[in-house]
């Protein structure tokens, strides 16, 4: 089957491209260097892929993305990047048959662990984005605390999200080193082997801060908001459409804002300039003239890990040729 | 069950609040005056209470909203106020039980709902939304060739979407009626029985502009964006959060940017300052000192259309306590 033949709005992935992402990455940061980020496509088909690739850690912001993959034997080493005080959802982590380890920053997140059974946590630190994380200087109060309950402490996690996007790669670099110094503060309080940080804006700046995993998830499919950085890898993923009014400065296709992560900003139209998005069309103003109803378009989003989530399924494509179908599996919570 | 025992994000309405909605419109706009339009909720159950409430007509954007209607029997005259050529979704929509018209606006979807056997159209008018519709001069002349063709034209569309957000509503009706003077002037030229236009926030400012019946659908559950206007609906969509950490100055919640339409920005959050989403996070500013990890938060969309379309389920709630759940059915497409 041709991706021109799909019903529109399609999420599509060029697998080539896919290919060359992940072999890009693991070339850089082989193994357990990466813990793929799952939050980024919630597919278990891609975590497959990315487990062929090498690696066998993966980092879940859900509880959903864990038992997925634990029920799916993909993995075999899971992190929750994230706190929950959920009972029903810690107990069904810890009942996974793959490892779970979880991110805990306060006593309330300790507790909750402790009593669902859950075995092993990293100390999730805040290293400058106002998010979660324990302030580094107690982050040893933390671990000791969750030592005496009875919890595996595998060490830290902090994560730079606020350093994602700075355009200036040595500005960048300078600003996750000062980042991380406080993660290594917090670290050398901790102990465990485990320091993880760092995400697809960061992912080659963490040869000397001491991070020894990092947690992206963006590089597999990208979009083009991680597109302005120059990194090296390209855009894998995709949203068709099919053109369904002309006009006589703009065209409309049937991509809206529900099939597309809306919080980035507009996506771009290859051949095209986006005007506005409204929930079931796209207005743009087409490159060349002669754009007729029926024609396909082609929309690359400007955040991936909404986007993804927004859909049921996700076309694997070779060449323009339909390969496979994949069930876009671990979304909601 | 009440409310605060659900697992979070939760989607939860009011039910008290979207039943005063549902009575405000409909004393205003009574039976067929309104048709109600499905993508604001894209729910089924909520449509049978808004067919409760009088209204047997409805607006839809996607096949799969009309044909999913259709298939629960709710709803007698189901209207895609949308373009399509999508043969396989124009014969599913024209081998439904209710009967069902569809928006044209070019002779290439004249054709492929001539094609697909669909029996019934409305002529799609621009009145300046640069979006679908033909221009209304030339909407005769498409009017005449479907009627030669055999579609059954029952009258015109024409979505004035770019006055609904014009704050002052003296300027907003005077820009209203300037749009709908393009509607009645096509009008003239295409005949049968229906004008339809409007939404929320045009809602009552067609009593004297030729409209014969209004496609509002956000006045059932409302949002920050046209809570603004002063409208007579008043705020019966939730998403319901638990606090997962708390630091000095920010406290956050699991509500993240993949439970929220973002396209209209941040949601709000009541008792306190919403300072970003991400993912799977809210970071806001507590208005009070004392928030505690497992604190329930009350998060309100900024535009309900895409929040609707990015959850499974919908908790119906009156005085705190769950009285149905509602399967969030016409998602996708």
């Amino acid at each position: 089957v041709h991706v021109h033949e799909l019903p529109t709005p399609a999420l599509v992935i060029d697998a080539d491209a896919l290919d060359r992402n992940l072999a890009a990455m693991s070339s850089r940061l082989p193994a357990a260097r990466l813990r793929p980020h799952v939050k980024a496509h919630k597919c278990t088909a891609l975590a497959a892929a990315q487990q062929a690739a090498g690696h066998d850690t993966f980092t879940c912001a859900t509880p959903r993305e864990v038992i997925g993959l634990a029920a799916a034997g993909v993995g075999t080493d899971l992190l929750l990047a994230n706190e929950t005080v959920d009972r029903d959802r810690l107990r069904a982590m810890a009942d996974c048959d793959a490892p779970v380890t979880i991110a805990i920053d306060s006593d309330d997140t300790l507790r909750a662990a402790i009593d669902a059974g859950i075995r092993s946590c990293l100390i999730d630190v805040n290293v400058g984005l106002p998010r979660c994380g324990v302030e580094p200087d107690r982050a040893g109060g933390l671990a000791d605390r969750a030592r005496s309950a009875g919890l595996d402490v595998r060490g830290v996690m902090g994560y730079e999200g606020h350093l994602m996007m700075v355009a200036d790669r040595t500005e960048r670099a300078a600003a996750v080193e000062a980042s991380m110094a406080k993660l290594r503060a917090a670290h050398a309080d901790v102990g465990g082997d485990i320091v993880s940080a760092g995400g697809t804006g960061t992912f080659d700046l963490h040869a000397s801060t001491g991070v020894t995993e990092v947690q992206a998830g963006s590089y597999a499919l990208m979009d083009t908001h991680y597109g302005s950085l120059g990194l090296p890898f390209e855009q894998a993923l995709f949203v068709i459409g099919t053109v369904i009014s002309v006009a006589a400065d703009w065209a409309v296709a049937d991509v809206g804002l529900k099939s597309l992560g809306m919080d980035h900003g507009d996506p771009s139209v290859l051949d095209g300039a986006v005007w506005f998005c409204s929930d079931e069309h796209v207005t743009f103003a087409p490159d060349r003239p002669g754009v007729r109803v029926g024609d396909r378009v082609t929309v690359v989003p400007a955040h991936v890990d909404p986007t993804m989530a927004m859909h049921e399924v996700v076309w694997l494509m070779r060449d323009g040729e339909l390969i496979d179908r994949w069930p876009i599996d671990l979304r909601h919570w």
